[in-house]
């Protein structure tokens, strides 16, 4: 039987946030657009130069501040009850939210506030220390609920999806931007509302795990790893890779090939509830090791997914959380000896029963 | 005969700011992934959670931190000569950015920079008072280099073939987030590596500026704002706004169109060296005030446009700024009586002679 937290619903997360900010020793947390946002409201704000805050007070009501603008939309999105305070072009809205919250010590801030906004804030409350909100944001969105997962499951189904038409693509002659091209176009036919990222790294670009695209055009016998991402309208999001060869591929690969995908294997075992986010990376990393690729191996295993592609929980070295039911991550070593290499990428999320991976497209190594 | 400042490459840029630096009575500025690093540097660095971060001192040698991940990535995008410090998934990066800085009284961060960046950077740095790098890198920014105009042309003519073909798609039946998608493929079609923005307002939906998509269909008698904008591959962004009748107008449109149109024009008119950017909002506004639809122009008149489509100069009251030549920006006032409403903008340019308009599509009123 899989459990996952309880169920909770835009109004019950408002509630919830509001409890934790007291617990976190903080007097308020302010929200700017971005995924803490859109988690409390479900708003999918803009980022703008003109301030959109949400306020939530550790005692007192929480409030909307947005730009008259906004309003219609904002009214759109947020379907709960939530007081709106809506400011005109030339107020000071940082002015309007410090007297909203009075004198207070202490204030946390969603992680990708605008510096803009940081020292704003800090100027209008001169005697409230800044910190994170994401000491209380971050244990909520981590243990994911079953609604949230069951929009995990379906973005991972759409990548999935796309990496099914990928082979057809990888045709000698073509270069790696033509390809990225197709894939972008097959993740919004598939379901996606964007794309995030489309990686298309091929023979000596294999190897560089961050690489995009390029000119390079394709050629018989090389590897390609293939590294895909959106958004889905819910906001959840996908991240999948795989790693192809056309052709026959270079001796040394089908060894680390195999190599990896125990390793990968491994550490999707290794997940339940109990181990620690770095035993999981240990899973992986320990069998590269000893295979004597350890210092091709140069990331962390894994990241959190959810409203983010990256967020907590980070599947790395020196992180001893605690894995929980609903958590939910990527478990995506690598192995990259220079003229090429390799990653096999799922989306898992931890359940009572170990792993669930949200991915599936084939592992074995993909000749096309 | 129009002039603009001085063509800046890359690497004058740098050194460019870096002597601002000092002159803006800051120690070093540092800039994380967004448009004051790829305006810096010419790379567009994606925003993650590892810390990426051009480091310049005002006496001393510029440094890109950067996650060794990113660093091929970097190397190919940065054609300048810049010492590269690669960081390890394991290294605390702020630490490693303090060291390098040395005790300082002050710094500069970029105005896009996370919280998450800015309050580490707060406690690696303890004794440095942290304010924005914008006071370094709006002025310089602000002022157009005749290549950075030659960019924002060629997005201004891609948006105007855009709506060029806009007519072709408003036929009553179809609702308005048909009318975007194809918008969206035109955008990206006429040259934009991405689409930033697609409103379409149709009816009420028109009166409500920031409004984007709905599913509300097209009937004959609408009005519908179309307001549009992409970034090409140079980063440089395209917004362009016109309304459209669907067949024969309400009566009271027509006549508020009219007063529109002549505020429109009189704002255009009223750009030159010299002139204080409220001048330029004042100049729309008066006109709309003067006509009796003061009340129903509730936002500036426009805003700054470049590697951001909303940058500094802000066309809005309370602005004193003086424009000068290379200067971009939108002239976009709007009138919204409720029921309907209509906004015309084009993107301009100040020279010597006056506004250069970068956008030219039909400003008539346009019945389709």
């Amino acid at each position: 039987m899989r459990t996952y937290p309880e169920q909770l619903y835009p109004a019950q997360r408002l509630e919830r946030v509001r409890a934790a900010v007291g617990a976190a020793g903080l007097d308020a947390v302010l929200l700017t657009p971005g995924p803490d946002l859109r988690y409390v409201t479900g708003y999918d704000a803009k980022q703008l130069e003109r301030l959109t805050c949400l306020v939530i007070p550790a005692a007192g009501e929480p409030a909307l501040f947005l730009p008259r603008l906004e309003l219609a939309a904002a009214r759109a999105a947020i379907t709960t009850d939530l007081e709106m305070v809506a400011t005109g072009e030339t107020d000071d809205a940082f002015a309007l939210v410090a007297d909203r919250l009075g004198a207070i010590d202490s204030v946390g801030l969603s992680d990708r506030m605008w510096a803009l906004f940081v020292l704003r804030f800090r100027d209008a409350l001169p005697g409230a220390r800044q910190a994170l909100a994401a000491t209380v944001l971050r244990e909520l969105r981590m243990r994911k609920s079953p609604a949230e997962v069951a929009e995990l499951r379906e973005a991972g189904a759409a990548i999935d999806r796309v990496h099914a038409q990928v082979p057809g693509w990888l045709k000698p002659g073509l270069n790696e931007r033509a390809v990225a091209s197709r894939i972008a176009e097959a993740i919004l036919a598939e379901g996606h509302a964007h794309v995030d990222f489309v990686i298309v790294g091929s023979g000596p670009n294999a190897a560089s795990p961050h690489h995009e695209v390029s000119d390079r055009v394709l050629e018989e016998g090389d590897v390609v790893v293939v590294d895909i991402g959106g958004t889905m309208p819910s906001g959840y999001c996908s991240d999948c890779t795989r790693t192809y060869c056309i052709g026959a591929p270079p001796a040394e690969f089908t060894a680390y090939y195999e190599v990896l995908r125990d390793a990968q294997e491994a550490a999707c075992r290794s997940v339940r509830p109990g181990v620690t986010a770095e035993s999981v990376d240990a899973a992986a990393r320990s069998r590269i090791e000893a295979a004597g690729y350890g210092e091709a191996f140069f990331h962390r295993t894994g990241h959190g997914i959810g409203l983010e592609t990256h967020e907590d929980p980070y599947i790395v070295a020196g992180n001893d959380l605690v894995l929980e039911p609903g958590m939910a991550f990527s478990v995506e070593p690598g192995i990259y000896p220079g003229a090429h290499g390799a990653r096999i990428e799922d989306i898992v999320v931890c359940t009572e029963d170990g792993a669930e991976r949200l991915n599936n497209a084939p592992r074995e190594l993909a000749v096309v």
